[in-house]
């Protein structure tokens, strides 16, 4: 068990430092986590030491951690005074973008309690959650803009363990949800590099495929969700990899089975429901639906964290607006693992989705080199949110209209109607 | 146990806010620990939690925290490439300069493995220290001029714990590490913050009668050891309470059972054999004398780590000279410990010492209002480096040159001739 257990760290740090991130040769490697949390949660030591070592094997000058402690945060919210949750780290926004615009790589990793702060007062957790977005919004556009190989990653931790697995055994809810990391990001293949080579692959094969249909819009039937998603001329459908600024090819999510594409900004019309349960800010946000107009939400209801769900929306003004369209066929392995993991990195890979908040200037041909203006205008979505939730489900429909106004069917069932090396 | 040890742990946290740090209302407190490692270790996060919930009852705003992992820094030695051990962070200076200049709060846990780095190759830790001193020597400059309030504490951790009780069984090590903590630091008292105060009051009486003596010099006498110190006109001797340039009243050390004063960095002569070992870099060093003449190191003897004494010696011109002289009573609760800590902030309090490198400028009358030259040509010593060792002893003496010539015993077997009231 020990023995298996270092085996799976191992092979998910090579993966990720060698697949996701890339490291190059004398890069330095910063690595994160929840940024409202200061960074990954202690728990995650053995697996940062194990990226670490594969980080020096590929050549980084230099590791660095940022570690953040969720009992810290917890000891903040039972005991800091009322007015002063709008504070945030002068210094931390700086080091992030400092790093960047070093050219060096970062890692987050997640392995934090998905629901830590269920029961404290809306207004705070929105307070640290809006103090928190607008001090990293300026490291999260150059992140948009692939400005240097980044990734995200998970690893388990007691309290998330917890989460995915109540009938488990404490003791064994750890040790289960690494198991499952395990299966979900392939790394019991006897060779996890070759295995991703071969899905990337196939990634790259299906968003080919969609960027030469250029739909102008998607329409979405399911349960609850009577959906028409507009695209932008030149919106880019991307999946697996990514490129940076500087020619880099990285694979930001590890485990990944989405490709994704940025709506246009005000051409959102109609009923969406999700299709799972949302983490936000430390707290769940269940059976909730949004109506649209003209790309702008017009009505938010949930059947628990509503309060939440609407100081997200009115954050800024492009909270009320999508950013971000995803498909995911629902047999990809996360779906059929079953599981609910309260984690954007599973979840959004077990399920087609959409994201409130700022488009990714990468999924519009010349976006990057676009200013905040010019890409609002090209249909792109500025905000300094940006939230996924699960809308996929194995009866949802997807039908795409040609520029010609054809429509022809994507997804049926919340399957692929074509396997993109057939088209 | 544990609720004892609980018990413990909020203490020394309330003594460290209280009486430590005096945290201001509205003051942000940011937790550090050795630099090189990258900050406070994982281990100390049960204290860490307990601090941060003092400092928010005291009215923080905000409490940061920079962690450190010294397996990540081991997995450096271990795998980093051989020419990158000069390599230092490049936004962490600046975080620590920033925090400070906003007027927050600073402290600094140590809970670190104090021979950690024995079997690592001399340069590649001399390169690490050398990188780390020049890399935090903006913000040591701040600290040392008392431009905020900061403190230094520890915390038990396993692999120090190992160290200091080698022959307790492995699970207890940290146990009676923190009991013995708690011991030294008076957290058994029914008042701690009452018999701090106390003690407190003891040392700054001790200062007094020595500030009122304006010796010249001091000799020193000892296995060993036959050393005399200049002391510059205007020099302060301090002792367990400093305050800040905006008046605010704290005691940096906790434990602290010293009164230190600055030597005159040219007027150093003599033979001085170290009384203990001295950790440094992650490396022991044992055994060891140090000729000074006119001021400067002539020679370099160590029975073990010599080479990493011969590099600090050498890292620039200030660190072959003295930067400060602290008298400790040989009947400190720490020296009757019998305990050796193989950390500075213990064994410093059981044993009168010196150190190598940069002079405190508020241990100079004026000091801190005076710009390097100004101070280095009143006989303060200006360097990177800042590293004590101690040459205390049941058989050291200590004489008092005064200005007249007169001579005059200061301390025999290790002790205070006379106490500070009777002066």
């Amino acid at each position: 068990m020990d023995v298996d257990f270092d085996r799976t760290l191992r092979a998910y740090a090579d993966l990720t430092v060698r697949i996701g991130l890339n490291l190059q040769p004398r890069q330095r490697l910063l690595i994160i986590g929840p940024i409202a949390n200061g960074g990954v949660s202690l728990e995650a030591a053995p697996l940062v030491r194990h990226i670490a070592a594969a980080a020096y094997d590929a050549g980084a000058r230099l590791v660095e951690t940022l570690w953040g402690d969720e009992e810290v945060l917890a000891v903040r919210f039972k005991r800091a005074p009322r007015d002063s949750f709008d504070e945030f780290s002068t210094w931390l926004p700086k080091a992030l973008i400092e790093h960047v615009e070093g050219g060096h790589a970062v890692l987050s990793i997640y392995a934090n309690d998905p629901d830590q702060l269920k029961d404290e007062s809306p207004e705070q957790v929105a307070a640290v959650q809006q103090a928190t977005a607008r001090g990293v919004r300026p490291f999260r556009e150059l992140i948009s803009r692939n400005q240097t190989n980044w990734g995200v990653i998970a690893a388990a931790a007691s309290s998330w363990a917890a989460r995915v697995f109540p009938g488990v055994e404490p003791p064994r809810q750890v040790s289960r949800l690494w198991e499952t990391i395990g299966l979900l990001c392939r790394l019991d293949r006897p060779d996890p590099i070759a295995a991703w080579e071969t899905h990337l692959g196939e990634l790259a094969a299906r968003t080919d495929h969609l960027n030469r249909k250029q739909y102008s819009a998607l329409r979405y039937k399911g349960p609850g969700t009577d959906l028409t998603i507009g695209l932008p001329a030149g919106h880019l459908w991307v999946g697996g990899l990514s490129v940076t600024a500087t020619g880099i090819r990285f694979a930001p999510n590890l485990p990944t089975e989405e490709v994704f594409t940025m709506p246009h900004k005000d051409r959102v019309d109609g009923l969406v429901r999700s299709s799972k349960p949302l983490s936000y800010g430390g707290t769940m946000i269940e059976g909730f639906s949004l109506r649209f107009a003209g790309g702008c939400v017009v009505e938010v209801r949930a059947d628990r964290g509503e309060a939440v769900l609407r100081r997200l929306v009115e954050m800024d003004p492009g909270a009320s607006r999508l950013g971000e369209l995803a498909l995911v066929p629902h047999s990809s392995p996360i779906a059929q693992s079953g599981l609910l993991f309260y984690n954007t990195l599973f979840d959004e890979n077990a399920a087609s989705h959409v994201a409130l908040g700022a488009a990714y200037k990468f999924t519009l041909r010349g976006g990057e080199a676009m200013s905040e203006e010019e890409f609002e205008c090209a249909g792109g979505n500025v905000s300094a949110a940006h939230v996924d939730f699960m809308i996929g489900s194995a009866e949802l429909e997807v039908n795409g209209v040609l520029p010609d106004g054809t429509i022809e069917p994507v997804m049926r069932r919340g399957e692929w109607i074509t396997t993109a090396t057939s088209a």
